[in-house]
């Protein structure tokens, strides 16, 4: 896996995710709208071609393939593409992950239409995806690198869109070369989904520990 | 859950899919060029603001929450706004379930840019959010509605982006109101995930079966 190490300030870095963030946000605000657009044909026929030419006009000039895991030299990580919490990607649920001194890795969100499963409910792979995203930071928040083994996901109740929600997790064993991080959905009520996971440490590592320019990740979720 | 339905002839949903479809399809391009994208500043900043139009615009009449799962007297489904499958979701991956008349569900896909985990790889969260769906499809796809309650996945190694993929479950044992469902994501080298799926029927159900007008989910995952 290529973590590309690039040549650029944290002062840099800061003032591209002031510009990318923006872009990422306006995205996501269009996904939201699209869903719930009413308006007349032609209106949505119009605003079908503005989009196609705002994307035409932003490929003018465009990296290759994904946007990878990058870092710079400082350590400071942007995992801007990232599925789950890249400020880049509109497929990003808005979803920040904190680190508690404590321990483990925290989310406070709210989840809107593009997240539906079921009528009302957020969709179940939503909220695995979101678990995923939060076992996997809490397992590397020690600061030692961890591949993915297992993870197990048990729904006890709807969770609902519209709602806060809290997520949390964290390391609950260690054994050898295993981690087992456990990690819940929560609203006001408790909690509605819980994970279990197993983390492998690879025999050798040569991963490090990243810090972000905006707090999301210390390393990417993935 | 509201399952809303609406006096709507099959050949008005087909219209309204071929409207909102495009739609969907467009905000799909412009999340990959918005990660991907490396024109200047001034480009990002004046294409933030006529995303933000346009979202505007389509908001000028929507409706109030999310889309929620709309069919019609003859029992055509839109779930236009899942968050897995829905066509007019900007979230979802260009990802569209097939029933063979064999039994399960079956899905072939290849994942660009918006759906990166580790640099290179697909997000083990949207390898768990399209076995979710899958496993849930499969369930259902003996017309008797399930809930999820269990789903265990193992990562057996990296899922690529730009790649074939072909996801597949299917109900493989039943026993008093549970089913079990398995299933998995496969390059052309073999299964890189698998996942097995516990699901239980409900005492009671007045749940109906649907049919979609693409074709793509005859119910909504979720």
């Amino acid at each position: 896996m290529d973590f590309k190490q690039h040549d650029l300030s944290d002062d840099e870095i800061r003032r591209r995710a002031e510009l990318y963030g923006p872009l990422g946000a306006a995205v996501r605000e269009l996904i939201d709208a699209a869903i719930r657009t009413e308006v007349d044909d032609d209106t949505i026929r119009t605003a079908t071609t503005q989009i196609s030419d705002i994307a035409a006009g932003l490929r003018a000039r465009q990296i290759d393939g994904a946007f990878g895991v990058r870092y710079n030299a400082s350590g400071t990580g942007m995992a801007w593409g990232n599925a789950v919490v890249g400020l880049a990607n509109g497929v990003a649920p808005p979803i920040t992950l904190h680190y508690p001194p404590t321990g483990g890795t925290r989310a406070e969100f709210n989840l809107g239409a593009p997240y539906e499963g079921p009528p009302g409910c957020v969709h179940g792979g939503i909220c695995m995806m979101v678990l995923d995203a939060l076992l996997g930071s809490a397992a590397a928040s020690d600061e030692t690198a961890a591949y993915t083994g297992t993870i197990t996901v048990r729904f006890l109740r709807p969770t609902m869109l519209f709602t806060p929600l809290t997520a949390s997790a964290e390391v609950t064993e260690r054994s050898g070369r295993k981690k087992i991080v456990r990690g819940s959905i929560a609203d006001e009520h408790g909690d509605t989904v819980v994970a279990e996971g197993v983390f492998i440490l690879p025999r050798e590592t040569n991963a490090r520990p990243l810090t972000s320019v905006d707090g999301s990740t210390r390393r990417a979720p993935g």
